[in-house]
């Protein structure tokens, strides 16, 4: 019962089901369908099937414990009663019109709280866009297109549903997918503090990227943040749009500062776009927490390796002298090519650019090394070296990728399983970099 | 004879061919073998074809006049000499190993000067990637996959080679293409001053995007920016690393002050990194000039609109009141629901979501609008009221889109050619729109 029943349903109601494209209860029905257990949409007006599946005329007529509500805010109390009585554990509710809409719709919202209260039903929403969990097949939601978004090892727990989806869908555009995503929307008894200590504990999630509006209990907040072993990355809106946020997810707004320090404290960063979210979460779930502070840069190409060393000088970080032994190591590899100092620069792909990665990497100087190099089909990454240095160090590695992507994806891929973050723009990897500084700052 | 060749062969040759995959002389001609006129791969110990073309053992035996110098820095003079004594205009000499390189690299640079002077030869280069021009089929690079870069309507000159290919794959990828991309590198003969002009005559080039270290010719690229009319936007890097920058294109570092104050008094902006280098440039080639900075954000999702709104309050950006007639509209439309004020949010997209935009299109009170929303499939993006809308008004609007992309796309561009730019993450919708109002201040 209860929160449980939100991450290992065995069974999903779709209340509201339709068989009319275009409708919510079909667009959840089209998601719902992808579980790999009994679905069953609910509609005692539906008649014969909707994606194979039988109607049935109450939730009563199953054993779902998560049932995903697709009716309108005032028929949300009752059917979440029925869901009580047929010992449904969980409900995601995605209606508006409740807390986030005036004085009626807090009425409502408090109905619908004592109800799951008495049922002891854990409430996604309300005026949430659901959840998604790829590893288990569970696409709760009415997104159209949720039930393609592949597994990846970040998860997202957003205040809006909106910002998640538009999360979600650029990380999976960026061939990462997710974990999870997580909608909470009212936050009715599903909050931070609900989600948290469970992907926690998830050993596919890595990394849990946060949007935050405000949350009234933030206590509960910063006890979860502080007792999480995951890396957090938080974006807090609505600092300028007060009434805006208000009439959004009927968050009260706080100081941002609040949230800053926990995060902060606890080896999570802080993020102020969608993009940095994900980049964030990306590479703090990726990469072994780095020994220290120093940056070695290694590119294949000046220009954007100037751009990534001047990206991180600006935020203070350095980037010390290579040891004379890898120097050495290097003028042999480089032979007085171009920059051989830190960072350290091949003028363009080269057979030797994974021994130059290698160099770097392994020098004791270096903390963290940021690589940058246009992919070349004749060379390919140096994929068989950094697997190497994968095996033998526990030293983040940042590739970040340019040129032909469909040339490049199956080595960027391979990159990623061997535990190597990849970006696409030379400021993207420069950010994660300065995100690995920052977290041990 | 000159930079026109650059623009306009009629023949080009590459010297130093090769049919041996993975070097540059067969990169080269993998890219020039598009070309729409004669190719003619020059190399004495070539035999037989490659791509199609038969070798030639000399520049002489052609009737090229633009060359690609695929050969070492030090054959580079005595090759620039046959294609001046064979009457080329132009040459593009990607060697590295010259005035970046150290004393000697300095005195052979200052050989290919003379020469270049002696035969009124532009010189594109040395130690550039080349450069792109789609829409004429001139891919004058090594860089493999260039050939495949598809017809855009902003043009790239980029110091470093590096950046250039960076930026034109990444225009690529979002499904942009360049109207050019041009690597100056050491900028013998050709710097930004002898590119500007004929870009801001030329008709498919709607924006001109320049990442720049340093020229020692400020005085002529401020008078180029000044005289041109088409938007300029400038990436200005190596502010940190100087003796980095040294090493890379021979550039000496200037004042960040000056480009911007060039820039930005001709109605330009001054870009932080290679996607917003993209992003502005696009805006203002897309878009027409905004009567005042006066934004109006229509969004189907509350949680992103709201980000948007505070990066644009952040730096000072203002939503005023909409009319009283618009408020009616958008009072009728939405029913009283979620937020009908400046920004405008109807909580998920719906089929009236285009008269929304509509209404606030047409507000008096509005300079320019910003537009979120996450695609449904049902619903598709509403072409036919932004195009009524591109046809009655010529105010700038901005399209963010989210979703699944593949199903968004043809939607996308059908705005794109309605003249609307589309941007895909919510920060990069509202720095867009930064972008007009900052090109107006």
């Amino acid at each position: 019962m209860g929160i449980s029943d939100v991450f290992d349903p065995s069974g999903i109601a779709v209340i509201g089901a339709s068989a009319t494209p275009g409708k919510l209860g079909n667009d959840a029905m089209a998601n719902a369908k992808e579980f790999d257990g009994p679905v069953y949409p609910v509609n005692p007006s539906g008649e014969g099937e909707v994606y194979g599946y039988e109607f049935v005329d109450s939730v009563e007529e199953t054993d779902a414990d998560l049932a995903l509500c697709c009716v309108p805010a005032p028929a949300t109390p009752d059917v979440l009663e029925e869901c009580g009585e047929a010992g449904v554990g969980a409900a995601v509710v995605f209606a508006g019109g409740f807390a986030e809409s005036g004085p009626d719709g807090v009425e409502l919202q408090a109905e619908v709280e004592a109800i799951a209260e008495e049922y002891d039903i854990a409430v996604l929403g309300p005026n949430t866009a659901g959840h998604i969990i790829p590893h288990k097949q569970i696409f709760s939601s009415f997104v159209p297109g949720f039930d393609e978004i592949e597994t990846g090892d970040v998860a997202i727990v957003a205040q809006s549903g909106g910002v998640g989806v538009t999360s979600t869908f650029q990380l999976e555009r960026e061939g990462y997918g997710v974990s999870g995503m997580y909608g909470l929307g009212n936050r009715v008894n599903t909050d931070f503090a609900d989600v948290i200590p469970t992907l926690d504990e998830d050993p596919q999630t890595k990394a849990i990227g946060l949007h935050i509006e405000g949350t009234a209990e933030i206590d509960r907040f910063v006890d979860v943040v502080e007792s999480a072993e995951t890396p957090i990355v938080a974006l807090k809106s609505g600092n300028q749009m007060r009434d805006f946020v208000q009439a959004h997810t009927a968050a009260p707004t706080q100081e941002y500062g609040r949230y800053e320090e926990v995060i902060t404290d606890n080896g999570g960063v802080m993020a102020d776009s969608v993009t940095e979210l994900l980049d964030a979460s990306r590479v703090l779930g990726k990469s072994p927490v780095p020994d220290g502070p120093n940056v070695g840069i290694v590119t294949a190409q000046a220009g954007p390796g100037i751009m990534m060393a001047d990206y991180l000088a600006d935020r203070g970080v350095e980037f010390p002298d290579l040891t004379s032994e890898t120097q050495e190591r290097l003028d042999d590899l480089l032979l007085g090519f171009t920059y051989d100092e830190n960072p350290v620069d091949t003028g363009r792909p080269m057979p030797e650019f994974g021994e130059v990665i290698d160099a770097v990497a392994r020098d004791e100087n270096i903390d963290i090394v940021l690589v940058y190099e246009i992919f070349e089909h004749s060379l390919g990454y140096p994929v068989e070296e950094l697997e190497q240095l994968a095996n033998d160090l526990d030293k983040p590695i940042v590739f970040t990728v340019a040129g032909p992507y469909d040339a490049l994806e199956p080595d960027r891929k391979r990159m990623e399983e061997l535990g190597i973050p990849t970006f696409d723009a030379p400021e993207r990897g420069a950010y994660a970099t300065s995100v690995l500084v920052d977290s041990i700052r």
